[in-house]
């Protein structure tokens, strides 16, 4: 009956696909690194979307849609942009079929053969300053801040569902300004965002940062990233806002009058997360018995299973359930009551737990002659029997304490996951034995850094946004220390 | 000043464009057949994926997510399908692109050749059917209910924004179910939506029918349509809905086991609306002056113009502008309040009239004396001087009552354009003098269809739903007729 869910300590990796699989998420498709994202997964996007949405419009932000096919020609004006994502792209190279001479098939017809070829947007930079050029003239017509919501393609080899597939479902913010520092100011203001969204409503836990030299999004001044911690000491980046400065303003010729009458290139930023977010909140909350999932992002934040055996035990249970249904509902708290007859409540609560739903409602016979319900929280995995009077109001009260309450378990993971190396012997150390975050000296130099990393495999996860002075030396290098970084390995 | 929009008289294809263009609904993009859609256009997209998002889910329905690409080899399976979708496709050939060998551009990597080609998806039976098939295992699965917001892809040479683009968004509904009854239920359910939605969200009046077989959609074994009368007397088919049998079933070899444990061919529906439907909003509805959008899709309901020469006029005015937009914000009407000083009164009269905003307040400083506004319906370009009082109330009343008097314009102008042809030279005679719909008596048969429409260029709209017994001839071919159908030239 119970559906088989491998341990965390068993194998991560396995504990993480049979997640997806049986919490019904998502699953590969016929199609080579591509998805599909079921209807379970699809409503954790939708209300990824909807929270995110909000922020971005409340600060001034429209959605439009721009083309989802870039020409070739297009990847090659930005000269780092191309060397960062012209390389595993899938390419468009005609636009007609025809049944094949024996009539049996049906084959691409060589006559269809596009003069440029056209490129599945891996992201949007180039389409979208190549229309902005005529979109803006004057001062008067920015900021410009625009957000698409969209799917894009980076071909992949090796794919792990919602963390790495060829194509993804993401938003991607296109932002031109009149000052450097008001780009900067919009790169940031959006780093905030994503941080807030992550801490309050996915309850992970977040570092800010900026990422290095070697790790900057390919056509980025700065880029800056929010970074959390998985429960198996590995790192992952959950958002990134780019800094672009003129650079793209520069590859397609964007020029704004000032106010001085000045004829100047416009300042930009991209920013985005991604369905990539699912696959942390997976692993940032999970654990051996299924999916647990934070009240604020769950499509069902409650379940309520009837327990009965006769018909006239079901009609009281019925009774009492659709009431309290009805009650939850109109103080806007998504439930599912299950009355399915074809499942034994067994099954129901094995199932609910694998899916995460935050709390069940349990309702027998005996619990409406107490006029009680028994209510089971899934992060804790606690019961406790409760009045059903008032019984809204109490969940509504409880539904921000088991948010808090994931949210400061993943934080005392990261907490206890955190390490500091002194010498490069204690980070190879701390890497191979303790995993997590590992603060350390680091020269500054992009040599040492990519020596770090093919030696040990982890990455420098940021750099502090803010910094006191570094005092002492590098780990690797035993130069002077530039910042005092995070390495992790990381997704 | 005034932007210049061509009048429908002059050059009604003109007039669609410059509405499109003025009103910053959309524009084409760098890549041949596919368009921006900027914000505002956008946003009438954002309010009708709500608003038929919140429908779909009342029944029943749950979204998730398919490949963007499909093998090449599906689209072949469903035999009607392939002739039908296979032609005008996007073609995926190649993964990787390159440096070239003289290091200035970049090249397609002929090594990253695919084994099998994909396709762009033009709709998504195959993909999804493949996909069912290890979803659906028993009746207990059934029906299956989803939908898909997304993007297609059917190649255009000869484009028109929002109306016919190589790219555009829509929605795909795609359910299984366990018995041919309701699956005809189901698409007949949302043939019953879409009207509804057309007729009450976007106030435009559509007729319910039945495809003939030549118009049907490839795969299907019924097509049910909905279809619309522009103000120039073409029609639009505004969505369909598709009861496609077991034909995708059979294809993918979709079986469950019924309750009776045998195992069944599964049947199915597909059905969709588009980004076209914007098209068939504007060219409903709007005038010379421009845009007219409904109050209830409008993504701006009423927009306040404050009128002032002096800062202790602006002081005045600026308060009761602010409180008038608080007052309608927190009746859920959505309102622009426009203080960008550096436009004039006249300038943002002109620009929303154009952006069809149903309703505009303007105050200057003798309103503000009289406590009263001067409010303008963008409909019927009507002006009344109104109470400052109660204002919230009294829009709130004020809206239904324009959403129901664009509807009934509309409603009057299909009925006007409506016409009966008894013999095929009045069919004639009608079509290229005044256009609209035209009723005839048709003998049924495909061979008249077609000819009717290379002599006429009119197609049959639908046909309807419920029939009485038809009397009488075929206008082409004198046999007796089968049905009375509606021709029109269409877009």
């Amino acid at each position: 009956m119970a559906k088989k869910i491998t341990s965390r300590q068993q194998d991560y990796s396995q504990w993480y696909n049979d997640l997806v699989k049986e919490g019904q998420l998502a699953e590969h498709s016929a199609v080579k690194g591509s998805m599909v994202i079921k209807p379970y997964g699809y409503a954790i996007w939708e209300n990824i979307q909807s929270d995110l949405d909000r922020r971005f419009k409340e600060t001034g932000h429209q959605n439009a849609y721009f083309p989802l096919f870039v020409p070739k020609s297009f990847l090659s004006k930005e000269a780092a942009h191309v060397e960062g994502f012209a390389k595993e792209c899938a390419v468009v190279t005609h636009y007609r079929l025809k049944t094949s001479e024996d009539g049996k098939s049906i084959v691409v017809d060589p006559d269809a053969k596009l003069e440029e070829e056209l490129i599945v947007r891996p992201t949007s930079e180039t389409i979208i300053w190549n229309t902005y050029k005529n979109w803006i003239q004057s001062y008067r017509d920015l900021p410009l801040l625009i957000n698409q919501w969209a799917n894009v393609v980076r071909w992949e080899m090796r794919t792990r569902l919602f963390l790495r597939t060829s194509e993804f479902l993401w938003q991607e913010g296109h932002t031109a300004h009149a000052s450097s520092q008001e780009a900067v100011a919009e790169a940031r203001l959006i780093l905030d965002i994503y941080a807030d969204f992550a801490e309050n409503y996915l309850a992970i836990p977040v570092h800010k940062g900026l990422k290095t030299v070697n790790e900057r999004f390919a056509g980025a001044v700065d880029t800056y990233c929010i970074e959390a911690l998985m429960q198996d000491g590995k790192a992952l980046q959950a958002g990134t806002s780019h800094f672009l400065g003129q650079n793209f303003a520069k590859a397609f010729d964007v020029k704004f009058q000032s106010k001085e009458g000045k004829q100047e290139l416009v300042w930009a930023t991209s920013w985005g997360v991604s369905t990539r977010l699912i696959g942390g909140l997976i692993m940032a909350h999970s654990d051996d018995h299924g999916l647990i999932l934070p009240p604020n992002v769950a499509p069902i934040k409650v379940v309520i299973v009837p327990i009965y055996k006769t018909d006239e035990e079901w009609a009281k249970v019925d009774e009492v359930a659709k009431r309290i249904t009805k009650e939850l509902k109109s103080l806007g708290i998504s439930v599912k009551y299950d009355d399915d007859d074809n499942r034994k409540p067994g099954w129901k609560f094995a199932e609910y737990e694998l899916k995460g739903v935050p709390l069940r409602i349990a309702i027998g016979p005996r619990d409406v002659e107490k006029n009680s319900v028994e209510l089971a929280r899934r992060d804790t995995l606690t019961k406790e029997f409760v009045s059903a009077d008032n019984l809204g109001q109490y969940i509504s009260d409880l539904l921000p304490v088991i948010q808090k309450s994931i949210f400061n378990k993943a934080l005392k993971n990261r907490e206890e996951n955190t390490h500091s190396a002194n010498s490069y012997d204690e980070l190879k150390d701390i890497l191979k034995n303790k995993g997590g975050f590992v603060w350390a000296n680091w020269d500054g130099t992009t040599e040492t850094e990519i020596k770090i990393k093919e030696e040990t495999k982890a990455t420098i996860r940021f750099i502090p946004l803010e910094e006191e002075k570094i005092e002492g030396n590098c780990i690797y290098s035993g130069k002077a220390a530039k910042h005092r970084v995070v390495f992790a390995k990381a997704y």
